[in-house]
């Protein structure tokens, strides 16, 4: 337990300071402060000594220097019950400080504001940093608080032991005061990594938000968390039970599809991480008939991702089928009521979600693998035909469209499209001619419409077995990288078959 | 372009001094330090001013206050070109620092060498990078260096600019600055969060260090790297060319079940991050021959990796296919000839890699999803058998290994088994229905030899058609997780059909 007598008070968030000012003078705590701190804290009626005062040093340099003083710092970082610490002090007439409560230049904050460079440069603290660290290390004595967050249990320790603090509580505080120095020099690491566009440096230093703690992982004897890069993720559930590691993983999953597409077109149903149907057309109520008849049974207890607002209608034909989440761009207020009746079915409303940061990771242990992100959309510059047959506008818009979507398809992908809706998805096995008969199969047994197959695949064909399969099973165009050794092969038998075949520059693994 | 009059050195590490101290002597440069660096200065005979003798200062508390100076701070971060600051700098006497050169007290080493808490909290570095963040702050006139491997570059600034640094330079340097405190307080904020417990805390900051940049992503249109949390990933390639981003997703994915298999006994053949076989048994060779039949044709192109060291016999039968990667717990040097004529094949030693690191990170744009690995194995306790016919010895085998192989297949998962060898994985589908068919398949495929078929399932069956299936092609013993509503159903169907049924507690999902 240690009774505090000193507090040293800089902040730059003034607010809330009122209660917290009153107990501490309740504790007959002496206060020391500067600049706006001393100001508000006398606007307020407090006593206050000034720092200059304290150290007799005027702040110089427009406040860049003022608290770096020994007489500061010896009075936090030494240690009581060090003898010589003790005399050291003594001679020096130095005094403890006990307790230090600081926030920080705002660099952060700065950032969003403006693209000056010496603005954000100035908004880089040094003397905060420096308070924050050398109370946090000195725990054993000392009592840090960094973020008004804390002023309500700070207050409350102060009651409980009448102006003292336990070490437990002092420890607490250390560890959260190290997660925001270390927190403010990643993003200031983090700053100049973008403006000297350095993408791999050295040494990465990452900051995350704890968005929430999930009731477990991909698996109840998991532990799981979201964290996000910014400060929330914009994602707005306005319905439903608590969203599960594995809801959030299918959400994101589903987002980086339907965000891709045309506004106001698109649906997409994802299970497992994985699109199980997708269609694309200005009727909304169509595009989810069309993307649920892909394979119904798979969609069963998956989520659905409209990059559109939901209407009545829609809302009607939702409630018919068992879904764990509905992601759109809002809800009608009809929709709303038609939906909310289902307890448990969770609705989002993503209309603010954006892909941002462009860098995906992903852990094995203490082995991080780094990647940009496959954003990459099939343009008119990156393929070519190569087949004698060329596509016709609606040929040519199904294959850009199944190609598109093979991108989000665990390899080795396949993609059956008509209508710009997928018929048929073939996924996540090690044989591209195994993907290509479940694509196949899916299609049999659902799809029961007329019209023109064609078929996308993530990678090359290795043989022509996989193409002969698809063109027997009733495609008539395929897009597909170029890159095999076999891909004249694969073209003379696209022609003798009168298949439409088109190479893409781009291929699309995901595993 | 910045003459360098001043300059301040305090390093922990105090080797290749010498050639940097000779280059600055030769500009002019006045040296002002203290302490250890101050003594090897001297001692390697050059001049230097002594820090207390700068500021009038005697460093107290045992070196915890020396460099926390107002005529320190005011030298290195007054804006040379700001009249005010000049008109305060010498009304105070203060002089320019231009340069600093200061490392750390090294806290991550201490970490590694003791487990003595106030030892740990000693190594925290106060001055140190308060000084580097002053600095690296003040770039426009300073010049901030912050590790040994930085001097040479350092050296040949000065040599080409007459002892000056461009503002290229400085920024570069601050860039590195930055990343080495950020670096240094993420390690403590970590050692906080470990001595606290503290998995999941509201601001989570991680430090990575680069291991390699990788050709690039997933995709060649993609950017793409490998970190680690700690300084190398234990992982010793012997021979072939540079690993790739999928080659390094495979292996991971591959050492994490091999890791976990009996010591010594283990091959896993990995294809696109899933296994496409895996075997164990005491002979070497004959666990890759057997991991290989499984499916011979997905394994083209994949990567093996054994839990033992690799002799003559084995690379021989190695040699005989077309793979990419080999990993194993050393090899012959027998083997290493025969394997080495490949000149692309990589060879990888991974007798000292674990997953030490127990999180998991995945990205998804701004929002990370963290959770704990699953390295559940399967225990006594978390099964029972359901049916009533009870698995004889080898079954229960069988089906531990099929259920501890499953949680490594991406879901929906079902392996068969037979004589502790996998012989048809049904992996990656929305169905679990059809990652039976897809298992089955395979197996009619490759599966010649005799022998009881057991089954494993990563989640429980939802309905009884998935058993029923397998049954139906053989299987005479299935293990699942429990929790369907149709749990007895299944159980019927299994007594009526005299399956062994085996409920596990626990589920295996992997996205």
């Amino acid at each position: 337990m240690k009774k505090i007598l000193n507090a040293l008070i800089s902040v730059s968030d003034k607010t809330k300071l009122k209660p917290l000012l009153k107990i501490l003078k309740n504790n007959n705590i002496k206060l020391i402060s500067s600049g706006g701190t001393y100001k508000e804290i006398k606007k307020l009626k407090f006593e206050c000594s000034q720092i200059s005062d304290f150290t007799n040093f005027d702040e110089i340099l427009g406040g860049r220097v003022k608290t770096l003083h020994p007489k500061i710092y010896s009075g936090i970082l030494n240690i009581r019950k060090n003898k010589t610490h003790q005399k050291e002090l003594k001679k020096n007439k130095f005094e403890n400080i006990d307790l230090v409560i600081v926030n920080f230049y705002p660099f952060e904050q700065t950032l969003k504001k403006t693209k000056n460079n010496n603005t954000i440069i100035e908004n880089i603290d040094i003397g905060g940093p420096t308070l924050v660290r050398a109370a946090a290390k000195n725990f054993s004595d000392v009592t840090i608080i960094t973020s008004t967050n804390q002023y309500s249990e700070l207050i409350d320790e102060l009651k409980k032991n009448k102006g003292a603090t336990t070490l437990e509580f002092r420890k607490k505080m250390s560890q959260i005061a190290f997660a925001e120095t270390a927190y403010y020099d990643s993003v200031i690491s983090s700053y100049f990594n973008k403006i000297l566009k350095t993408e791999f440096p050295p040494k990465k230093i990452t900051h995350l938000n704890l968005l929430e703690k999930l009731r477990y992982g991909e698996n109840p004897h998991q532990e799981g968390a979201l964290y996000s890069f910014a400060e929330n993720n914009n994602l707005n559930k306005i319905h439903g039970k608590q969203l599960s590691y594995n809801n959030y993983n299918d959400i994101f999953s589903a987002l980086n599809i339907s965000k891709t597409y045309p506004k106001n077109t698109g649906t997409v149903i994802v299970k497992h991480a994985n699109p199980c149907g997708a269609s694309i057309t200005n009727d909304n109520l169509e595009s989810f008939k069309t993307a649920l008849a892909c394979d119904p049974v798979s969609a069963f207890g998956g989520i659905v991702s409209c990059n559109f607002k939901i209407n009545e209608t829609l809302a009607l034909e939702l409630n018919k089928i068992f879904i764990e989440v509905i992601i759109a761009n809002g809800f009608d207020k009809k929709a709303l009521k038609i939906l909310k009746a289902k307890k448990n079915l969770r609705l989002i409303d993503a209309s603010y979600f954006s892909f941002k940061n462009n860098f995906k990771f992903n852990s094995f242990g203490d082995a991080v693998l780094i990647q940009s992100g496959d954003h990459k959309k099939l343009s008119k510059k990156d393929f070519k035909v190569v087949s004698k047959r060329k596509p016709n506008k609606v040929e040519l818009e199904n294959l850009i469209f199944a190609f598109d979507t093979c991108r989000f398809v665990k390899s080795n992908a396949i993609v059956l499209v008509n209508d710009k809706s997928t018929i048929g998805i073939g996924s996540g096995q090690p044989s591209r001619l195994d993907s290509c008969q479940i694509a196949i199969d899916k299609m049999k047994k659902f799809f029961k419409r007329d019209g023109e197959i064609v078929a996308a695949s993530d990678a090359f064909f290795p043989f022509v077995d996989g193409i002969e399969k698809l063109v027997q099973s009733g495609v008539t165009a395929v897009i597909q990288p170029e890159g095999s050794i076999r891909d004249k092969e694969i073209i003379n038998f696209a022609n003798s078959t009168n298949t439409v075949l088109v190479f893409s520059k781009t291929r699309h693994f995901r595993h």
